[in-house]
């Protein structure tokens, strides 16, 4: 398998027949997706997502795709498909709109819905262009061929692009529900067709790679909530991804056959759940949901609240149930079915809400114990399906870290494909598809570009790493006054410090010590700022390491008067 | 079930007839198991552990029992038993010697072995009292009767006590693998025994409690080891726990059938390991092990190494491989083994390892896709072995967050125990065992207490949570000089910032924010200094929230001169 290397320099030129794929986001993570295909001097786009942080990026709200290779040629995009509404797939489009309002996007009918609510929470209004699967049409030089595929939202969408370079198949996100709720399949037979035709290139889903065999079909969860449901006594809350319409769906099913209303709970369950309601994906019977503020009325056993917070989310209605801050009490025999997959990362904040629930005596019912989840991602299995199908050229595993990325390339190694036509690539790296052969040529910038509060790439590498270091330490700060005329020290040291120590019994001892330090300095002939400050440093430095073995961050001030 | 409620007090008087235990640690969390036994006035002490802390509590190296609610009764203390040498059940042994350098330390070999090792860092000598399963002795008013336990760690034991106030079986932690390794197996029949006298009160391993079924045994991990071995044409380097001496041998065995010398990788394990071998635990056959140094003189093929470092721990030998930041270097088509378990939280940091040692093109086998680990703890159908053999008059599951703790209250139920004999505690509260009745009596102060480098107790949940502020915000300090005469500023504002943002290209604006604010107070005549510091934090507060909407900690310095 062709391996990425350090000394990738910028890509050559690209060859006219040729198309060049660059990678954003998405392949060595999960999230973030974004590929840019770039042909004749055109450019299209296929998702632009964001990734949600981990512990060593702390305080930051959300990553984004790092736009720097593309920004100075927006005016070649001629669009960004998006293939379903996931947010590691469009939850970057409103930061890139803002570089450029009027890039056409397209995609599905519930993909649209939920990327313009989106957007109009940015206040950006965006030009759409709806597409349905067997549409085909052209944007500039790229024709794109859509393909319904099965995945943990609906309407989600393969998108096949046709270039003079070849044509090549990218699957989004997909799995293989043989029995899907909504009845819509992935494709295979489509991408049979295309395989028949001549996939060039195949980039395919590499989430579940190192899973075995197939997924569990959604409906083999509705007997189970149908179990917990007749078991239950008192009220039934079930905690889901606020865009899981079929899941959701499944509990209203569930809920409406045991007697009992449902109350959404969370500003983005129920403004999904409106969406696909009015597109039809979501039947409610009618008077089934009610307001949560009126759950009070009615008995315990006829209630159920379908609430977001599966993950542990500190903030979260489910959070704040379990540590009895919500304004809705949870009580012993109440139920809570987390009826969703547990991303790495999220464990503990996961299990203190099971812990705290329990604590209280409730009945905590989650996948661990029960088929309350399946996941929306195509196990080994079905990959090789879909490789068999498309017998592409090339592939290139995207949507996984390296782990996933590897052991997808080992699948299509499986199924015949030469080592050398695999790519195992990572964002920022540029593959050219020239004369049927795909293969990495250089590689762009592509760096974590953060999102905190406001401000987008103000938080950088720096501020992170001071984060760390402020965060398992604390710091001191110590301040002197300088006369500026004399250089002579006139005021302070005044020492402060925070998330050091809760005692600082021994701060005094510290003062002495630097007044010490400065004295003798002082009387050494030492009156430039910036040696006064780190001679503070140093000084506080040592003491501080004699004394706790600690290493706080040290801030020291020097004003002059 | 008996829950533990918030309005709980001291508890009454213990009658001269009672038994009182008091768990400090280990019960609504895993680790730092710790109960205190009181009768007649004397106190005995099982397992004086640690607790490794998470991601809420940062920069923190380790928790241990708060020992506030016996610190002053030290001398009543008869002994202290270690059921094994893990750090959840020794790690605090040397914190709590600092207070009474003599209490008796009682231990089987390899348990003390290990504990006077870790005393020895602490430059302690402890005293130590050597048992063996089947040992019956009495310190002070309680008379211990020992029984061998298997456990994923040689030599440990559970320790049944006898007090004027009945029979308590105290499992420590335990498995019941049918076939173990060293033949030694749990004591079901001592277990047996101790049911027909009567058990009053069974405090039983709930680690495990939620897992159906039974463990795998260790000696099946042989087969895929030795399926890895056969496999591999390049170096193997295996990772697990330092203690798990059983797991070491293993792949000792395979490395010796595959031809192939051994090199132990990190402290804990080489002194683990020469402990083990010395006691006779570890059977190491002659030049088998080599040392880490020599193994560039070997052909790859010839060579195994193992390693701490299998929760992806950011220092370990093995992280460092995977980031190429080690003298070992792993290449292309190395086999890496985790053979162990993946401890909640972890997560991410193993998967980084993974995916660092995938990236360098290493083969990773783990326990998600062989079978290369199998738990030290005795899931549920196994509790209910114990349950039943000891036929208890009470129950108090041990050894688990609320999650474990009440699926073992569920168990023990299951079995045909009423209820109200189950006791469902957490740390801190008191239990009594009076005229055969287990029941909660009262609490006693039971916080965590942080070990911070060289100082204990010194940080706190106030520096704590300075510490998340920081770790996610940053601070920005703002410093300015008064005339202690006049009350004036004379000199600054001077303006700070660490891991609030990379580009500060706005602290100018800040500046003078803050200048016209402090002009204004001036003219209105503010002179005091707390006064001054509130407005310029507020000023600043404001500012930021305005420009960045976040909320980094400010910190105003006031310097008089």
């Amino acid at each position: 398998m062709s391996r990425p290397h350090p000394g990738l320099g910028s890509p050559p030129p690209l060859p006219p027949s040729g198309l060049r794929i660059t990678p954003l986001g998405g392949l060595g993570e999960i999230g973030r997706n974004m590929t840019v295909f770039e042909h004749a001097g055109r450019l299209l786009i296929v998702d632009c997502g964001v990734l949600f942080p981990e512990n060593d990026q702390p305080g930051i709200d959300l990553i984004l795709p790092d736009f720097s290779s593309i920004v100075h040629r927006l005016d070649d995009v001629e669009a960004i498909v998006l293939t379903h509404a996931h947010e590691d797939h469009i939850g970057a489009v409103p930061y890139l709109l803002r570089e450029r309002a009027d890039i056409p996007l397209i995609g599905s009918r519930l993909t649209l819905a939920l990327m313009v609510a989106k957007l109009a929470e940015h206040r950006l209004t965006p030009v759409t262009v709806e597409v349905v699967e067997g549409d085909r049409r052209p944007w500039g030089p790229f024709e794109c061929e859509f393909f319904a595929v099965n995945h943990s939202i609906p309407d989600a969408m393969a998108v096949a692009i046709r270039t003079e370079a070849g044509l090549v198949l990218h699957t989004g996100d997909f799995k293989m529900d043989q029995l899907p709720l909504d009845g819509r399949l992935t494709d295979l037979g489509g991408f049979a067709r295309l395989g028949v035709e001549g996939v060039d290139l195949l980039m395919s889903d590499s989430t579940n790679a190192e899973v075995p065999g197939f997924v569990t079909s959604e409906r083999e969860i509705a007997p189970v909530l149908n179990g917990v449901f007749r078991e239950a006594r008192k009220r039934v809350i079930v905690a889901c991804f606020a865009s899981h319409v079929h899941r959701v769906q499944q509990v209203l099913d569930a809920a409406e056959a045991h007697g009992r209303s449902v109350a959404l709970v969370g500003r983005s369950m129920l403004r999904n759940m409106g969406v696909a309601r009015d597109l039809g994906l979501l039947r409610v019977p009618p008077g089934l949901i009610i307001d949560s503020r009126d759950i009070d009325a009615l008995p315990d056993r006829n209630i159920c609240l379908i609430s977001t917070g599966s993950q542990g989310e500190p903030l979260s209605a489910l959070s704040r149930m379990a540590n009895r801050d919500h304004s809705i009490r949870i009580n012993p025999g109440d139920t809570v079915v987390l009826a969703s997959s547990l991303i790495p990362g999220n464990e503990n904040a996961v299990f203190r809400v099971i812990n705290g629930l329990t604590r209280i005596g409730a009945r905590v019912v989650h996948k661990g114990v029960a088929m309350v989840h399946t996941s929306g991602h195509a196990p080994a299995g079905e990959l090789l399906y879909v490789l068999n199908a498309t017998r592409p050229s090339n592939v290139m595993p995207i949507h996984g870290e390296w782990r996933h990325l590897r052991a997808h390339g080992a699948l299509a190694e499986a199924t015949g494909l030469p080592p050398d036509r695999i790519v195992l690539a990572e964002d920022g790296m540029v593959i050219d598809l020239v004369d049927g052969l795909a293969r990495i040529t250089g590689a762009v910038p592509c760096g974590y570009v953060y999102v905190d509060g406001l401000a987008v790439g103000d938080v950088g590498e720096s501020s992170l790493k001071d984060r760390r270091i402020l965060g398992d330490e604390g710091f001191i700060s110590i301040t002197v006054v300088v006369d500026a005329a004399s250089g002579k020290v006139v005021g302070g040291p005044e020492l402060s410090a925070r998330g050091f120590s809760d005692a600082m019994s021994n701060f005094d001892n510290a003062r002495q010590v630097v007044e010490e330090a400065l004295a003798e300095a002082m009387r050494g002939g030492m009156t430039d700022k910036s040696a006064l400050g780190q001679l503070m440093r140093r000084t506080v430095g040592r003491w501080v390491n004699e004394n706790y073995r600690r290493r706080p961050m040290i801030l020291p001030v020097v004003v002059e008067v």
